[in-house]
């Protein structure tokens, strides 16, 4: 079969000889003719604990597709989402690798692993191919009214979810979400979906700024012109937002973000960091306020997002900004995202033939 | 009557002359023939938003002492601990003054006032003193068995149970605590009697970690010598302790503890920082970790210390390291506590004639 995999830097390559997965028992084969999502590159490296495998790897982590093939433990019984899979169903996939034996595995949290990967990062497949076979647990049944485009958008949305998950957010509560990238993006939706009353954002962008107010920002903020924490609190009647949601991941945005919460306020942080930054943790004592650092996902996201996208309180259609044939990808795939990336949310690929 | 008062920096005078406070309707009146206890020393600065007092600034905010009076409206309810109380009665008091208007004090939040002050540190009269008059909600009565001497642990005492109380703290949990200090020292006690299994500390001198072991400490850890987070995950089977409390507040109590913490695990600031401090928020995103910053206590913890105190789950008696008299403080009062530091812990200051 076909897959797109990573041989090293700047080369990706369709290759064509790749022998189709097996469905393993727990296990269930998902056929990838709709389209998956191109965003993180992996990494060189040593093969991965639970994979074993190392480059070339197989890339394309958000992915959705149809059931082909379910093994024999996994057709006993129902998914995480209390549904009996068939073969035929459209699903979205969870792409989590876990040992399920370390000391956060034990303690439920999966995404947590000491072990932790992606399939289509890590090895075990990659949603750029033809076939992939994932255990059933991470199998996630879609909505009919649900195509599989917007399937490809469970993943990158339950990152979103998580997140605005960690805090108790109560109806009308007031947000500030740092950055309007695709999660940022992602995080508006949810903060909507999930009764936020006020969404303020803070995004550099002009392009960007558009997207964040066409999925639910009710203000927004330009970092270079205005004082995020002030005008913040002016918007938020002088208190300042509940929460702070960073998905810029800089100093100013963590800064901000930690002066701008309201007394008790949380922080939750949704970027991955390069480097040491400077950092006054009285920005946090005066106001007695909680940082959350978060990664990831576990089942319970998956299910959120897959329910909000039933019931229309989560509608992500216009993230999708272009879709690309497979064959086209390692050309010029992602050369949009890179050179006109304030333009672009998420390219999906088309694995079709 | 006499009051320790703070003039200017290094310029502490026992003033003879000073009129006593008058007991408000909602107040109690309290003789402070007993201890209280020097550690803060107050900055010079522009009059307090709630006392509108400037320096010279009666000082004194750890203190105990016998009620002389009791105002009109005071009288007519009981106190926090729900019972009413009388002249005569042994009393520590929680030096928080808030101005219950704010955003802060208005969600209860009084810790977070922004006008926060302390009695004995922003004016409103202070511990060394003869008297001192305060709001009735925050005077909280001594069992019977607990000397005005430790009644003036309570305040230090309450910082550490606040602190503690931050985080959901399971029977036979494991905590590192980093720093035994005055305020370190506090938290190893509290731990302990909230049920904590292991109680990890990592303290440079050789007599704070003496104390830590009296206090309840069952590993220590030198940082100079040895590995503070391989040791704290050694000791804890390998995942790390559910919580690590910082009572150092330097940037290595920063990154161990955050390095330390298993998977889901919480980081609790006790310390006030200088200045900014390098930091790398992926310590907190790999393994999802949670920091929280603390400011203060709320009068539930001067009740939670109360009720420990009463039960002998905490014994501070071990703390105070000296007592002097008031009329001695301003010449050698803090002499010993610079000098001689890590061999103190609380001087007492007995305020009677």
């Amino acid at each position: 079969m076909r897959a797109l995999r990573y041989h090293g830097v700047k080369d990706l390559r369709v290759d064509n000889d790749i022998p189709e997965p097996e469905c393993g028992e727990n296990q269930i084969k998902v056929k990838l003719h709709e389209y998956s999502s191109p965003t993180f590159i992996p990494q060189p490296g040593s093969p991965h604990p639970i994979t074993k495998e190392s480059m070339p790897i197989p890339i394309g982590h958000e992915f959705s597709g149809q059931i082909v093939e379910i093994g024999r433990l996994a057709a006993s019984h129902p998914n995480f989402q209390g549904q009996t899979l068939k073969v035929g169903d459209k699903v979205a996939v969870q792409p989590t690798l876990a040992c399920f034996h370390c000391g956060p595995c034990n303690d439920g949290y999966i995404n947590c692993c000491d072990s932790a990967g992606f399939v289509g990062l890590s090895g075990g497949g990659g949603g750029m191919s033809d076939y992939v076979c994932v255990d059933a647990q991470f199998v996630f049944k879609l909505p009919d009214h649900v195509g599989l485009d917007v399937g490809a958008l469970v993943e990158p949305l339950a990152v979103a979810w998580h997140a605005v998950d960690q805090y108790p957010l109560k109806k009308g509560d007031s947000a500030l979400v740092m950055g309007a990238g695709p999660i940022g993006l992602g995080v508006i939706q949810c903060l909507k979906a999930r009764g936020a009353g006020t969404i303020i954002v803070a995004e550099v962008a002009k392009e960007r700024q558009n997207f964040a107010k066409a999925f639910g920002a009710t203000h927004l903020i330009d970092p270079r012109t205005e004082d995020v924490v002030k005008r913040s609190k002016e918007i938020t009647g002088g208190q300042g937002p509940h929460v702070a949601l960073d998905a810029a991941g800089v100093p100013a945005s963590l800064r901000d973000a930690a002066l701008a919460v309201r007394a008790r306020g949380t922080i939750v942080n949704l970027a991955i960091w390069e480097k040491e930054v400077p950092f006054q943790p009285n920005t946090l004592v005066f106001g007695e306020k909680k940082y959350f650092a978060i990664l990831g996902y576990l089942q319970s996201d998956f299910a959120g997002v897959i329910k909000a996208l039933d019931d229309h309180s989560l509608e992500p259609e216009r993230m999708i900004t272009g879709k690309i044939k497979i064959d086209r990808v390692a050309q010029d795939g992602f050369r949009p995202l890179i050179e006109e990336k304030d333009k672009h949310v998420k390219i999906l690929v088309d694995c079709r033939a």
